[in-house]
């Protein structure tokens, strides 16, 4: 499994993706699903992949391959990101065409996501979502982010948290409680978790943390999430309704 | 879709279910999928269904008609909750049996689960989940609690507060947010909540409450509960590697 997420805020944008591929549960590796095009001053772009593996990787390799000819219109060049995200699915397709029939042939999963966002000159930032079909979805004000692979266990805390004009430093901690809320409840998301900022019209990436078991930040996040919600639950009231089961005499363990 | 859970404790057991039903997003009601068998002083039975909602009614009203006929083991006569839960089973295999062919013809998910626990006396009390293909589990310690349907947004709060030794008055909070946070997150799961809440060896049901859309306690939680989480997330500190962008002048929205 994998998680991925990405949000597109007023300020800028947050990026993250763990690195936990797994080929069923006795084969877990560490792979970065993460990539980064970018050309200061004139464009930024990241690339979030889930799904099988090879059909990733090789989609975002023929990105790269096309990026080296000048002559076509490529990742480098295109005047808009939603160029780059048609471009992406057609490379999908291409690996999909080239690989699908033997993937399926062994009933393997080819199913492959992306989200691709960032800025290039003369145009806003942008976000999209990019199905296994190729075909993609682009994020709007009503829906600022994109979540692929596991996403339900850190929904919610994205949901109460991010609107439009959340500060940048304050969707850095979001996904990380929300990245914290998954790995709890799902093995097969893990660290270390990349993790890329961009702040609106910089056309760089200002920010590219790679957070491994050790990070103090994050074990600090973990456990202080961890003993705030348990310090809320406790405070909540009791209902009437309970008063009988309340006042009861405590029942020992069976 | 629908969210069941039930917890078993050492003080005892909580059950819960929604109500709402959907055939398509277009076609949404309201059933009640708690269904209770208790003969005070000999036995509290509690079934939660979820799925396809023909099936798991007509395996329900089998098991309740063979409870009608005292020359068979039935519901009523079980000497353990463990005949009761393969009961349930085998009537969900007849009910398959018989309407399964016609449901696949056209498509229909067949899919049925239940949660069925409580107690018998002469036994302690016991937990099962009944797969669709009538084989079932028991809860364990290490595991108290099972859910079905949409479980993973009310999943975290559940694990990060039971514990076997943890009070009923507790259990039935933590409930009550975990539905919570899977309403906020599903539509398909909604309001009235059916809630039973069994005291240990009490062979009755000691508390049934009927939680609907008015119910002030209820709003109070919700609101309690999403203004703590807000607050925790206030208080989260920020990390060392993200002060450029902290620092940095606002920047304005596109």
């Amino acid at each position: 499994m994998t998680y991925c997420v990405a949000l597109k805020l007023n300020a800028g944008m947050v990026f993250a993706s763990d690195s936990r591929t797994n080929a069923g549960i006795d084969q877990i590796s560490s792979f970065k699903k993460m990539r980064t095009f970018v050309n200061a001053g004139d464009r930024a772009i990241v690339i979030l992949s889930s799904g099988n593996l090879s059909i990733t990787q090789n989609a975002v390799n023929r990105l790269e391959h096309y990026g080296r000819n000048p002559a076509v219109r490529n990742v480098w060049n295109a005047e808009s990101l939603f160029d780059v995200a048609q471009l992406l699915g057609e490379c999908l397709r291409e690996v999909r065409e080239h690989d699908g029939q033997f993937l399926q042939q062994s009933n393997v999963d080819c199913n492959a996501n992306f989200i691709v966002g960032g800025q290039i000159q003369n145009e806003r930032q942008r976000l999209f979502l990019v199905y296994s079909e190729g075909n993609f979805i682009e994020a709007s004000d009503e829906t600022p982010y994109f979540q692929t692979g596991e996403t339900k266990y850190g929904k919610p805390i994205i949901d109460r948290v991010i609107k439009p004009d959340t500060a940048l430093i304050d969707a850095v901690k979001c996904i990380l409680v929300s990245f914290d809320s998954t790995m709890r409840s799902n093995l097969s998301v893990g660290l270390p978790i990349d993790l890329a900022c961009y702040k609106h019209s910089s056309f760089c990436l200002d920010l590219q943390q790679h957070i491994t078991q050790d990070d103090p930040y994050f074990s600090q996040i973990s456990r202080r999430w961890s003993e705030g919600l348990r310090g809320v639950f406790a405070s909540l009231p009791n209902p009437d309704w309970l008063t009988e089961i309340h006042d009861s005499d405590p029942i020992p363990p069976s």
